[in-house]
């Protein structure tokens, strides 16, 4: 249960974690805006790894809105952008333009919220064959040896995805890997909104609660550059945000001025960054929500869960417009990374 | 907003509401157990219609928890329970061994969540065309002519999907039709568990919020029997689930001398049947969830969907495993159909 | 057998034909080449009809390896030109912008040659129901009222395409319908190369001999424009093709001086274009071929397929690669659909 | 040429080119019939190889109709049968009931004809991580640990199928290897109609004519049993099988007192086995055939590759049915495999 609750794929959720504990990580975060992107870049060194709770490396963050509104102009913007990060990681690992790559495709390709990996393996550009049978016919300048494999889920295949990866690197010898997985969100907010880029490693299925032996520079030798989107998230998590949510509005509207009474529904409102209203105080979270008010979120989480859980109730949820998601994502990360590993393509 | 809040596809949660709201409906309902199923028999009547909220008519409710389980000895009697339920309703509207029958599958074959109805129809067994064709070849006895489609949805096709059915119809000369469609819950707790097998009529996607023309008697001008299964839920049900399951939790915990302070997580305890456990009494509401916990629950819900809409958070939501569930519903659903129009079949 | 050796589906199939049986059929035919594409544009007139055994009306077939060769770039070429003739079709039956279109697919969504006509109509643009929902939104010019259904196959629905066609077209009233079905060829040659354009009218899975009720302007009182293509050829054909160039391939030595024994192999020569090469005379076929040498080709088919056939040999098949040239087919007739129906589109 | 010409997959057609060709290969065969399957078992020795062009080890061919003819009755049959001559290798090889087992499937998954070896391993029963993870909870007496793997193909991965298997041997050590792969044949009367079971080994797509790294014991020191099934075929084959019979046709009109201009098509007669009627004398050959009834079918072959080949019109094609032969193909053999693995599954 603890680990379930704390453990999170998604960087910036760790630091919000952090946050709210109120002991500041000291991690280095740099924010932006670019072509309408939030991106979020943070830096965890090896000795903020025990304290922070999350491996040491870069971790790049991309807000985006486009892929729940299938927004095809958005989408253009956001594989170019994953092909920019993906390329500094590369480049801050020393990875020149003739390393063989090996991509990899983690997850369940019948089980449509965990394709993501498998479907981006089928889109990759691969060329260690070409460069290995006709060398001679190969332009060599624009592109690079590139191998791909769909390594299948633990219950099919009866092998850990590391297992097989690390098989494959001994045997191929790439000199760096680009693994794609779907991961679970702590925040409906961020379902298939946020795609996550670190080279801190990943582990399989992490994100599903069954976690699996991690991919990373320590554990494969080489570099790891990850890509991950979260698909799904629990009905605990669903649960508490809105608590958070609901104090929040209730806040808003004190300050607001709205009817005394602000538990009962006001007209609709137009969307407010409610994330970013501070909670009330605690007198007033203690009169509206009684002792419940008074819980931190992580004591809410935990009662929520120990409540739901017994029930068999803390479903693993998606999005119920998953296909098309799931279809989007595909291509904007697929394309980002066959414009990441070949200069020639476009 | 109303009606997304008060609308249900399940006649279980009208009669819920209804007892929530304290009327009593007075409908007839009649609750048993056969094959460690729960089926619970509701009859609308056409004056109580106004009243309850429904269509008059039979509601046929079978309860099981086999399909998010995958219990294949189980899933065997539901297809068994499923052709013993519409054989009922083909009898209670004098449906004779010889009547064709049309099978029409509702939703889009695209959204796993929504692709129960067009997937049932690719297993559903049709003869028509042997009648039709080679008359003399068939074994009449055993057998009925039927005939099957799927509508697709409104997006894809431009058309109504009752429009559809009534324009075959009138060309193909039913006389009474089987339809299958995917719904929405209030109450995750339903998903993927709940089969309502109904004479009432129904319309295609109002589960999923666009209310379309309803598929039946009057409408059509032949019975319909309508099968249909929760497969999606909203963020605003599952909140206000969870916090109502909260509360009887805490008053369970009361009844039973827990700790005093009640929203300290306990060790973890097994399943309770939390929903028949009774809310704690005012005073304690009002003291461990504030305002919060004087609300009702149309109250409570109205407030999380006003916290939770303008923030485009109300996503409808499915489980990780819509795919099996799907798979496992379609395989019940279609062989309960073909049992109950084929005698001849086993 | 006799009609299986004759009826073809393709009109260039039939010329050929009614040339190779000397009778000239005189109907009117215009060739042309464009970006690359061979153009064919036969008119068959009333009273052709009998003598010529193909229903009236004009046929335009574009010749392209395009799709057996993946190649995007003419891909593009292609879908303006399907555009194009549709266009064409559309004028010449006085279809004005704003009349509503009925697009329908043939064919069994589950036999991937078979799959044309389906997965055609999941990417056409339809619009009707947003007419008829919104019609202050829509931007009228530049865009018709458009519908689109897969009728299915009558192993599935147990029902006549034709029948499904003309029920929703009493209901729906359209002004004229599009037609898209996978077809079969009398010529390896010709599948996935060939895509016919008629307002002729068709008849569904006549390409794989069963023949089902026509879809015309006859029997259902509007325009009928069909869009085919031949994905499937059977054994028969395959073999009295080959038997026919093995012959010309003869008749091209010998005209060429090759070494005496002309059934020695020779070393490969690089293509060239047998189909018009003459065959050898009498005497020469006498001595290479015996007595098969003297049949015609209608002889030489109902011989193989007299053989074949009893052994359980006339498979129908398609290419290995049938997948992929769906998928390639799929979009260019759907595009071109949508850019004929649509005038804003691009 | 040459090698497409005489390579093939099957051991049986290898037997029928070495009887053709008049040199008896003397290897021992053993015929026999089993549940209305003729089963062929034939023993290539290692001084056998050189001369009879295929690798030393024991064929088992299967030969069955039940999967073109989709009779579920017969399916059964034939995967008790798969399983019984799997086991029968397995002991062959001395692998007792807990060595751990490989299953690899070969092949493109989007390619429908190439996709039996990823279809088949979707439904092998994998135990491996079960033993890994719960040791104790596994019965193990009717178990055994089992892995597999899908490779995908050179196009998609950029690695050698040979490769992939061999690093994950490397790795995970298992006793031996069961490989299935869709194999192409050289007669259109056994597509789809022939398993062969051998322990010889497999290169995979040699069917296809891109001829891989052999997966063989040779290659990778342990025991691999392959289970193959043709699927395709390609055109020049179906013309040569088709002349072939069309000689031994005639043969048997003349035997019979047929009329005298036997290639008069005459009354279409029931199915006779011509594979076993004797061709006709020269003399009559070449009164019908001319110098092409000379050939040897090695000479017909050759001709008619090198004048279809060089028109592009040597296709590797397939059956119309292919999607439900490869789903029939598909559940008989992972059946017949989990059977033979697992003493306790039935």
């Amino acid at each position: 249960m603890q680990e379930n609750l704390i453990r999170t794929d998604l960087i910036i959720e760790s630091i919000e974690v952090s946050k709210a504990s109120g002991k500041d990580a000291k991690i280095t975060i740099n924010e932006y805006t670019e072509d309408d992107m939030k991106i979020t870049e943070a830096i965890v060194t090896k000795d903020q790894e025990a304290s922070f709770g999350k491996k040491a490396g870069t971790y790049i963050t991309i807000d985006t809105s486009a892929i729940v509104e299938n927004d095809h102009e958005a989408l253009l913007k956001i594989q170019k952008q994953i092909a920019k990060q993906i390329t500094k990681l590369m480049e801050k690992h020393k990875i020149t333009d003739d390393m063989l790559a090996l991509v990899v495709g983690l997850g369940n390709a019948n089980v449509t919220p965990d394709a993501l990996g498998p479907c981006v393996i089928e889109e990759i550009f691969v060329t260690k064959h070409l460069f290995d049978l006709h060398p001679e016919e190969i332009d060599r300048d624009g592109f690079r040896p590139v191998a791909a494999i769909q390594t299948g889920v633990m219950g099919n295949t009866g092998l850990e995805s590391a297992e097989i990866v690390k098989a494959i690197i001994n045997d191929v010898k790439p000199k760096f890997v680009i693994v794609v997985d779907a991961l679970a969100s702590r925040s409906l907010n961020r379902v298939n909104k946020t795609i996550q880029i670190s080279d801190a490693g990943i582990s399989p299925g992490s994100g599903v609660g069954n976690k699996r032996k991690e991919l990373s520079k320590d554990t494969l030798g080489i570099p790891v550059i990850s890509i991950g989107v979260p698909t799904v998230v629990d009905a605990v998590t669903i649960t508490s945000d809105a608590l958070d949510l609901l104090m929040r509005h209730i806040a808003y509207n004190l300050k607001n001025d709205d009817p005394k009474n602000n538990l009962v529904p006001v007209h609709m409102s137009g969307k407010k960054d409610l994330e970013n209203v501070e909670l009330p105080d605690e007198e007033v979270r203690k009169s509206l929500f009684g002792e419940l008010g008074l819980l931190s979120n992580e004591e809410k989480q935990k009662l929520i869960y120990e409540v739901l859980t017994p029930q068999g109730l803390n479903y693993m949820v998606t999005t119920k417009e998953i296909d098309t998601n799931i279809a989007d994502l595909t291509h904007i990360i697929a394309r980002g990374i066959n414009l990441a590993l070949h200069k020639n393509i476009n």
